[in-house]
């Protein structure tokens, strides 16, 4: 019987944005039935347009640089954009995937998606503004699975 | 025999105390035997008085603002009071029950709520500041009961 | 047969530094076997120098400070180098083992420590920045492990 994976994708910022792909098409490769249940900000990583999903700086003293930047630097307009558009840069020339790929081939893979229904209610998401392929659930929905998983993570 | 779920909550902002509190709930009525091992920051969540736990769009991109709003603005005094209070209303006008009452329901419920004695002695918390009901443990009790668990989840 | 416990380890910020090496170090004084898979900005923990290991108040209202500071003030330079401070302090007057002690302490007991190659080439990280004793790996290494683990966290 093939291995399960069940995870909670909370985040919608870039970094947090590739654990649940990277982990999903990965063990989807490696013959896992995988489910990902999206929901808070992570919503946002069923968008169809992902040009959203940026990355911050601020009060993640832990992110490399290229130039160490002081946080009053950080808050200035602008600073978003950039360490956005470093990140992708530095993901691009290293050869990762982009997001929307690793997302087209976790779907093609067989990963189920999720969005969790209270959180499209509550920051009130229209239906056509998310990808084809995915279904809408409550946490109920999530035990059901991650009951049976060998592997639940919240992310 | 009944599925079990153990959490470990270590935040304590108004948007991740939401997840420990409803999937603890649900899983509760679906039949679970749940845990949940408030360490850390994740403290805050288990004090009487929960007006302390308040939500900051500073470092996260992902949080769906009515008006964007730029680093620059959300450093200035008031703003966090301001993003805290517009989440709550939110949440009311939604019809999301408040923390406090999915607190109780969990409670009620049956759910075991263990509080990290080494974090209440790192930031001397005072045990009458927190609600009844609850015991006091270390790392060693929560894995206990995460090592029969069905589904482990560190938020 | 010994319990397993599987780690992700991706922060590396101080408050998100410890969870990981408290919990292994404890689950492994309990005879479980432990893996710990560290990516993303968790290769930060794996340095040789850990005094880059920092912390930000910057939009974690949940951080107990001993002075409380807005946020127009914890932008200034020197206040990251101060919560710093601050934390660690705290900690070694408390009587919590160092950063550097802990993770001694699991490599002794036998945790296995993982760095992610994706995160090393993507970061441009030296392998002799990295202690001695850890491997490399990808993430299909940790789904060997944590397949078979009774408890898997994503930190």
């Amino acid at each position: 019987m093939a291995k399960k994976l069940a995870i909670i994708a909370s985040k919608g910022t870039l970094d947090w944005a590739y654990p649940p792909f990277i982990l999903a098409s990965t063990a989807a490769a490696l013959g896992y039935e995988v489910y990902i249940f999206f929901t808070f900000y992570g919503l946002a990583l069923l968008k169809k347009d992902l040009s959203d999903v940026k990355i911050s700086p601020l009060g993640n003293p832990a992110m490399p640089m290229p130039i160490p930047m002081p946080n009053l630097m950080q808050v200035l307009p602008g600073v978003e954009t950039l360490a956005t558009a470093m990140m992708q840069k530095k993901l691009k020339d290293k050869g990762v995937a982009s997001l929307d790929s690793l997302r087209s081939l976790s779907l093609d893979a067989g990963v189920k998606m999720v969005a969790c229904q209270m959180t499209v209610d509550l920051f009130d998401f229209k239906a056509e503004e998310f990808i084809d392929g995915i279904t809408f659930g409550g946490a109920a929905t999530f035990f059901q699975f991650a009951g049976e998983a060998d592997i639940s993570l919240f992310i």
